[in-house]
């Protein structure tokens, strides 16, 4: 039965992974039909091949196409065909990898690919250096690990508070942090939260942390987590990380990056100022899923010192027994997440690893980087488009310049998108910024080429053009915006 | 590419899932060498099958064999080999499914899956006539679910407080729980846990939770939450779930019900009546890689009431447009748990489901109960055994009769598994019912049938003439406890 299947199957999976780079990213209509109001079936239907053909395919093209090469919306993913295939092992094998009592192999090489991650990010080699033991785990992806963080924050705090239970529990981030931070300190309970105003380079402002944080411990609460972004999902904006880090150090604080987009980039050589102090943060959330192209659901929370999520999450039952110890064991991740029971995330990380090679990956990066920077300065050309901002990563940000506002940008982006070829996104910046409707162009995809993104730029002259003509008073002329609100 | 490696894997996957069946449970040692001390590999390595054969598998047979027949420890699984399939399709189709926006068709499928598991268990029709809208998110356990199920818990009880913070909150449970309850607690940083004792039955006593209630209540505390577990993961006991209703109705609190291992069990006529009050819970998790032999990581939380689980978890940010609305399309699941990225469970269920009906899961659940009563009663006809408390699920728990102590029940379990064909797990009974180490046998793989059953029931005689014939003062002599330890 199993080798039937197996067969039927790579009819259509490799089929759609390798059409991937001739399809368009845009729209396409879900086919909400029958299917979707079937009520359980008592009785099943055999034939796999009919329902993938018929069905999964269909309703898997519907919406945007996020693996096709043309899509530069949100964030891209990539979906590595040697990583689904890792997945289909993985869910096969169907070994109980959270302790090493159940499956000491697999438990060690999923413990191993988070070790080849920290050796990727040099996060590992920093760690061991100040004599800790790099570790962290695999969950889902950013939303988890800041979850998993905010906990081992809390943890540590009371540990150093003698193991007591701290109110007035304070956690810093700015309104730039991804709105799973916000999210997972509601989840944990945590008395208050300081959002703060970004400056002019979207940073959580170092001055303005220092004085909260001063303000708070006057007041007679706790300041205890602070969280940075490297690589905000709008812009790519990273956060000072060598100035957050002083910050932690000077209040004893736990130091949290979301480096979900950002962190893999510290393997290039041109982004690695920007990152300087990542490897010093307390923990890191870095999402394999988008840096690495792999299936979603791959994230990765990193921490410097392995001791803080054993005394986080160590499980106390009587039904399990402790983590084990010997040479390429890890300790049980039972002990240091939340989860008790995953899937095996290791195999589809460590699988492509091994295949392909850490410099694919970098290679691939590189790429993103120097093409982000050619559509910066092809963007930069336009006469009627500014920048807004410089690409610190892989996402370019622009608009058409004043006197067209948000509702000319908003046509712009629409039209941009109207022919399916490509996706973008857009995004409202904040107030401090301006508050306006920007456009982004974001590459991450192995699938996006150079060839992809001078048909992207090409695409974009065509509509600017198109728009900008239908201006009652076109962008770049003599009216100032000023002068656009007096005389209308 | 694609092609090669999708007929390069099948030659190992399909003989390791239909392999199977032939294999032994018992331990394996890890081939803990030097692939997992291997450095970050910077050049990749191509040959997938060399790959699988050489470190793969052998890694992965490492351990005890949690899918084999003869597995009947902890919470068996099954890594239904449809299933495994559908990971392979969903990480190659790698749609992001968490909004409706990006993938409507998955999305909707999705949610047809948890659709289904409500019709299966009946959850959603008692929902309906309620007048609520059933619905609930795929995640990883039962440890996940009761995350969501705590905070979700807890904003239900601030929206009925005027949306305000409430400070004093209280949750009850048994010391029967999940230790993953406690830890869940913990995470959200719920003030007051109150871990009751168990009556005879290993069950929550009612009238000590609602007298812990109520001096809570008289100490101006605000208790919000009672958890109830369907099936303990000891022994399969089931809370009385009714009388938990009962008290969730009298004093307006958040009634979750730990069903991971027990749930799907209210399929099966034989346990219906213990399984009464399932379907009035506020939030029930379940988890169909127990009850329905998918891979582990396959979790799910129904709630009775969706707006429950929106009220808790909806994202407010700039960055994702909200919820679609249409026939067949659910909310996006993004808005109703932590996870804004995370794998495409959904087709993993759907897909099983539609391929084979749901009566061969129910079938496969009728006959694990009808084993387990078999085994009961088989074991209670031997003369030096004594159940501990009858089945009330698919779990059967035993020890050698006094005066054998924990020593010998703990020869007894070590002698069963030596030969490696079966692998049972011990654990320590509550001092409420002796504190006593006892022997489990856990039924639920699909691949454990009556022959299995028969040749494990043979061996625990065997094995159990052996141990007593080395007692001194054999069990069931004219001895008593007592005369043991006064007469040595």
């Amino acid at each position: 039965m199993e080798r039937r299947l197996a067969h039927e199957a790579p009819s259509f999976v490799p089929s759609w992974s390798s059409d991937l780079t001739q399809q368009d990213s845009g729209w396409a209509d879900p086919a909400i039909d029958s299917t979707l109001q079937e009520a359980v079936p008592e009785v099943g239907t055999a034939d796999l091949a009919a329902l993938l053909d018929e069905i999964v395919g269909p309703l898997a093209r519907a919406g945007t196409l996020d693996n096709a090469p043309g899509y530069a919306a949100y964030v891209p993913s990539g979906g590595l065909f040697h990583a689904a295939l890792a997945e289909w092992i993985a869910a096969s094998l169907n070994r109980y990898v959270p302790t090493s009592e159940t499956a000491p192999g697999l438990a060690a090489l999923e413990h191993l690919a988070i070790q080849w991650i920290h050796q990727a990010l040099g996060t590992g080699a920093s760690a061991e250096q100040s004599g800790f033991t790099p570790s962290g785990l695999f969950v889902t992806g950013g939303a988890t690990a800041t979850l998993h963080a905010v906990h081992a924050a809390r943890r540590a705090t009371e540990v150093a508070h003698t193991d007591s239970a701290q109110t007035g529990l304070v956690a810093y981030y700015s309104e730039n942090a991804h709105s799973c931070v916000s999210q997972a300190l509601a989840v944990c309970g945590i008395e208050h939260q300081r959002m703060l105003g970004i400056n002019e380079h979207m940073q959580l402002p170092l001055g303005e942390l220092a004085s909260a944080i001063q303000h708070d411990l006057e007041a007679g609460l706790t300041p205890f987590l602070v969280i940075g972004t490297a690589g905000d999902v709008r812009t790519g904006a990273v956060d000072d990380l060598q100035g957050l880090v002083d910050v932690r150090d000077r209040y004893n604080l736990w130091l949290h990056v979301d480096a979900a987009y950002g962190g893999f980039f510290s393997m290039c050589e041109s982004a690695q100022e920007a990152l300087r102090g990542l490897d010093l943060a307390n923990s890191i959330a870095v999402d394999p899923h988008k840096g690495m192209g792999l299936p979603y659901g791959t994230g990765a929370l990193l921490v410097r010192d392995e001791r803080t999520l054993l005394t986080a999450f160590s499980a106390q039952t009587s039904y399990i027994n402790p983590s084990p110890e010997g040479p390429g064991l890890g300790p049980n991740t039972l002990d240091m997440g939340i989860e008790y029971t995953r899937e095996f995330r290791g195999l589809r990380v460590w699988l492509p690893l091994k295949m392909l090679g850490l410099q694919v990956f970098r290679n691939n990066l590189e790429e993103m980087l120097a093409l982000c920077r050619e559509i910066a300065e092809d963007l930069a050309q336009l006469r009627h488009v500014e920048l807004v901002g410089q690409p610190t990563l892989s996402i370019c940000v622009f608009r058409l310049r004043a006197p067209c506002g948000d509702d000319e940008n908003r046509a712009l982006l629409d039209l941009i998108n109207s022919d399916g070829k490509f996706f973008l996104t857009g995004c409202t910046m904040p107030e401090r910024l301006g508050g306006n409707f920007v456009i982004r162009i974001a590459l991450l995809s192995f699938r996006t080429d150079s060839a992809t993104v001078h048909r992207l730029l090409a695409r974009i002259e065509e509509c600017v053009n198109i728009v900008v003509s239908r201006c009652k008073t076109p962008p770049g002329t003599e009216h100032s915006p000023h002068d656009r609100s007096t005389k209308p």
